[in-house]
């Protein structure tokens, strides 16, 4: 499967790639891992939403927001890789969710995440991840992904 | 040693492996790294037990629930390869503790899923970890643990 | 580079790695992964500083204790592996501050561990990271980050 024409056929554009503001990279390869950092909904470098789940989003806008985040990850990987069709498989998500003490529903969020992986990966998209809620998260975003994936 | 035998030594029987109920996996294998998702205390797909650690539940509680989810990993991992003795070294736990905001015994409780590691692999069972606090977790689990394991 | 002249032409000492009081270790090596534990600001295996970012520490304090942190954190990796040059690349911190819920500069904190490791190893010092709020940490500490390096 070639992942940047199936992008074209999903009609999914990746944005661009956010530019990390410190001492550290967007992700780092490793023998045949990489590494993903933690990416929020950012877009042209700012943060586009902030709030909480259970407060301030609805669980539907805490699913479209981890789809987002997912594809800023992609932006990522493939500015890193210059090729996503490097990418053999999702092997884990660790999905942040910034929400109340009494959210209950983080698995639901990350879904907007891992649904993504797999229209675009297909079977090689399924993933093991955690999804875990936050006191809180850089800026106020109410979603952080971090990723590992494997290259071919 | 063989591990299936131990556990029948240990009168430790695993529990039925969760159903991930969305688009993501148990477990993953790349090279020689199987990276277990976040598991919590679930029996037969059921949240067993929910509660905050400072407030509905006891450290001993969260004492044995985590050493629970850690079985419950270790389940996933059966399932996944087929075979415990396949698994050479627990490598690395992130244990995640749902509690109070002045809660400060994390890894007290997880030292329950420490513990059965090490009851289990011996010193292959000694592993790097985290213990932390968090905002929530999933249908209000008290804890959830994902492992990172080297496979033989 | 030599690692190790690096640290004294920078007047950087590492402090007596912490020990473990439980069933883990500090670090633990696969391949040429070596993932290191959560690390908190100890000293001579005391907490040394405890209490919340947005409320007792200002982010300054901060920054300074997540360097501290990441000096833990290569202790316990010297004692490990018996010598930092046999670290090639800093991969992956997972940086996590215990904070208020409307606590955002996440990012501000964990600097002070990625700085500090830029100054040390150069560019095979940036990695990527994510820098989370969390509820609460083990004993109280503001700052805990763990590791994943490669190995030369």
């Amino acid at each position: 499967m070639d992942v940047e024409k199936r992008l074209k056929e999903l009609g999914i554009a990746l944005p661009e790639p956010p530019k990390p503001v410190a001492n550290y990279v967007p992700a780092v390869r490793v023998g045949t891992l990489l590494f993903v950092s933690g990416h929020g909904p950012y877009h042209d470098g700012k943060t586009i939403l902030s709030g909480k789940l259970g407060k301030e989003l609805t669980i539907e806008e805490g699913y479209k927001t981890a789809r987002n985040v997912a594809l800023n990850c992609l932006a990522s990987t493939k500015s890193t890789l210059g090729d996503l069709n490097k990418v053999k498989r999702v092997v884990k998500l660790l999905g942040m969710v910034n929400c109340t003490e009494d959210f209950k529903d983080q698995p639901k969020v990350i879904n907007g995440a891992s649904d993504l992986l797999v229209e675009i990966f297909g079977e090689a998209g399924r993933h093991a991840r955690s999804a875990v809620g936050m006191q809180s998260l850089p800026n106020g975003i109410p979603v952080e992904i971090e990723m590992i994936l494997e290259l071919g």
